[in-house]
């Protein structure tokens, strides 16, 4: 067996770029972890997520505000979780534009 | 629906504990998410985790080292992430004594 190592998900973050980037760091039957970088990208106005499966989010660095339907947004800083049902309509309104912010999000498909 | 509101996982932390104290944060059919709060306890001297499932574990606060059997010790900083194959023989060796190192641990039962 090879040796296991540590990757770190905060270290040698790229610079401003145009678009969010998505990384998958492990992806099972009943789950996918994912990485996201974000530099002062947001959902694009008037747009809401609406996913079928649901959504655990941490927020690992940088700062964010997020709105969900029918609430007041919310302003996120490290180590922010939030669980998002399946279906529960929510936008990224604002990612700070000096940063990169960094997002680990948890994609399963159930509650159990 | 009552509000969706974060929780953080890295403010308010505990001070100096006897114990670890293991939170858990999701529960699912295939995974378990949990926060683990280390302040200066390691694995008992002589003492292996050998676990059935398979376990994601990023370090999100403080300083730890990892001994993996048969591999150097490890050692992690925050944003550092190790996957831990069911049955890979690990034990922490150290966490820091002079502050609270926070884990987060994803316990999954298959690598699909």
């Amino acid at each position: 067996m090879s040796a296991i190592k540590p990757t770190n998900l905060l270290n040698a973050l790229p610079g401003a770029e145009p678009h969010e980037r998505f990384e998958s760091l492990l992806r099972q039957p009943g789950f996918h972890l994912e990485r996201i970088l974000s530099w002062g990208q947001v959902t694009p106005e008037g747009e809401w997520y609406d996913q079928v499966g649901n959504e655990w989010v941490l927020l690992l660095a940088g700062a964010a505000r997020l709105l969900i339907e029918g609430q007041d947004e919310l302003a996120l800083q490290p180590g922010d979780a939030v669980l998002l049902p399946a279906h529960c309509r929510h936008r990224v309104s604002w990612t700070d534009p000096g940063q990169a912010t960094v997002w680990l999000a948890l994609h399963f498909d159930s509650e159990g």
